[in-house]
């Protein structure tokens, strides 16, 4: 039975004999085969659903590496800069391994339910008067010069974690994929799974590599456009970044395997995040549509081949984010008086609409 | 690699050869070690996270193999009466097979997020002037006299496909546990459970029964208290039923094993939901939270064996209910001014809390 990533990867992360391999039994998410876009493509599209993490997103497979390094190092508490995803993980590892977990974030526009994930993990919420890179130069300060241990993606450990996913994928499909489509924001997951790719062929795993496809938002564009996107906007919150992190990493990624990094419109976002929910069942957060609405975008401009085998990678659940949810369709219900005609009627029964 | 339930455990399962084997890879959920609550209780405890399936409860189990049999009997539209799991599940499945999904549900006190999930999936909801029970009855009344499928609990398939999840507790485990410990609402899901257990004994894949623990919230307890609960009210949204559709087979389930069914407080539900959260990393729906509850009551009222082997059901994610993780803890940041001393001082290095 699986027994997490640590156990099930050893041999590829750096472990050591005083590593604890704690773990939510984190990774072996489903490589879901993606039916109505394969036909709609005439592709083999499947998604990577990262959302049915222990803590709905991607981030666990790096942070059970950060904080498993984290108590190998002797420390008792971490700290990171977030408001999102990064901070529900660190919270939920931290909770597990005992640790204390400090999440430091701007005091403005703070959306009480996307805190309350990692509040209700035990973590300690600080918000600052600044903005993010303010309470991210804080974190860096303090774990510099206190045993504390920083877990935002600058930790080294953490793209180690993430990288097994690109194992997973070609575990699942026997092989590498032609094309690995994914969202880009801070730009370390795809420069993880390159890593990962890398790796696998390496130690004789698989035989090829894929494509790297990544996909900003338009609005947060910075790769894509060469430049720092001062205010990012973009209603897909998890990559709204305007500097990434990863950014080189991320390019070489692109480039040494002939993939690219381009952007999708809010518009092809939301399209996506519906048509992947509606169409194929599988409920993501609106960055993690940014994939689906990447291959969408490249196949209408005649870049994909029939026939290619394409892993959409769906970072987070959907559940993270219902207000995007009810903002994307019309979930006021039909009203009805509480008769059975009336009932009948609004179903269409009396126009056939059900074989009736 | 995981292909989903009905072709894991296709020869458990009432299939034929027409039946479609649909799947969005739901089940092979994680069974999370509890370390802190096998200290506490000096057993060994474990929490099966149901939370992890596709729509984020156990309700993908049941749907996945009601939705075939649907398909496979010519049905093009199924329906049911619910603002919950279910309906998010059903929608969710109707969408992977391309089937119409109708949603009947009360008008009144509608609260838009928890529809939200059906929604985005593409479900059709049609509010009626009348209460659950009247929804319930316009379903069955339209789904027998017209080619509509009933996915409601009273469709055997449900129980079927939910029975799977004793099989994978007694995979993980080589064996039965010695206590199954379980929330208790409709009652569907204890009697599938043992179901499981009673049918992988018959077929030699395991020796021994487990007791079955069911646990009602106390303002909905209506097979502890031997009675009808008009108006059932409980913190545990998911299991706050007056009248259970299964209660003969649970009541039954829970003599046949030598174990029983009772009652939490709301009170013990927030605490053991708090508890998961903080202490182990798990994040669950509050219903999910009664099975702890109820296995830390039998704790303390000395019911517990020291070296008990026990499987807690987890069956739905926290991110489900959001609102309820806001109310249980205290979201609002502490708030300090943009400068390093103001934060070190809220994070207490300078009191020495964090070993510096």
């Amino acid at each position: 039975m699986w027994q997490g990533l640590l156990r099930h990867y050893r041999s590829y992360l750096p472990l050591t004999d005083d590593t604890p391999l704690i773990t939510l039994l984190e990774g072996n998410t489903p490589l879901i085969y993606a039916e109505r876009l394969s036909d709609m493509l005439e592709a083999e599209v499947y998604f990577k659903f990262e959302g049915l993490n222990p803590t709905g997103s991607f981030k666990d497979r790096g942070m059970v590496m950060a904080v498993a390094k984290a108590m190998e190092e002797g420390s008792r508490t971490i700290m990171c800069a977030s408001t999102g995803n990064t901070s529900a993980s660190a919270a939920a590892y931290a909770a597990r391994a005992g640790l204390r977990c400090i999440v430091l974030i701007p005091n403005k526009k703070i959306a009480v339910g996307k805190l309350a994930q990692a509040v209700i993990y035990g973590a300690e919420v600080i918000a600052i008067d600044g903005n993010f890179d303010q309470a991210l130069k804080f974190v860096r300060e303090i774990t510099s010069s206190y045993p504390i241990t920083l877990v935002n993606s600058v930790n080294p450990y953490r793209i180690e974690g993430q990288k097994t996913a690109a194992f997973e994928v070609c575990d699942a499909l026997g092989e590498a994929p032609d094309i690995l489509a994914i969202p880009v924001g801070n730009a370390g997951n795809i420069a993880a799974y390159w890593k990962g790719f890398k790796e696998y062929r390496e130690r004789g795993k698989t035989d090829t590599l894929p494509k790297m496809w990544g996909f900003e938002a338009e609005g947060a564009a910075a790769i894509t456009k060469g430049q720092v996107i001062e205010h990012p906007e973009t209603v897909a919150t998890a990559i709204r970044i305007g500097n990434p992190a990863s950014w080189e990493k991320a390019a070489a990624a692109a480039t040494e395997s002939a993939g690219f990094i381009g952007m999708v419109s809010d518009e092809d976002i939301l399209e996506a995040y519906r048509f992947m929910a509606a169409e194929e069942g599988v409920f993501a957060e609106p960055a993690s549509a940014a994939s689906v609405a990447g291959v969408l975008k490249q196949h209408r401009e005649g870049k994909l081949q029939p026939g290619d085998r394409v892993v959409c990678v769906i970072t987070g659940n959907g559940l993270k984010d219902p207000d995007t949810a009810i903002d994307a369709v019309s979930v006021t219900p039909k009203v009805v008086s509480g008769n059975l005609s009336e009932v009948l009627q609004a179903i269409g029964v009396e126009r056939g609409d059900v074989d009736a």
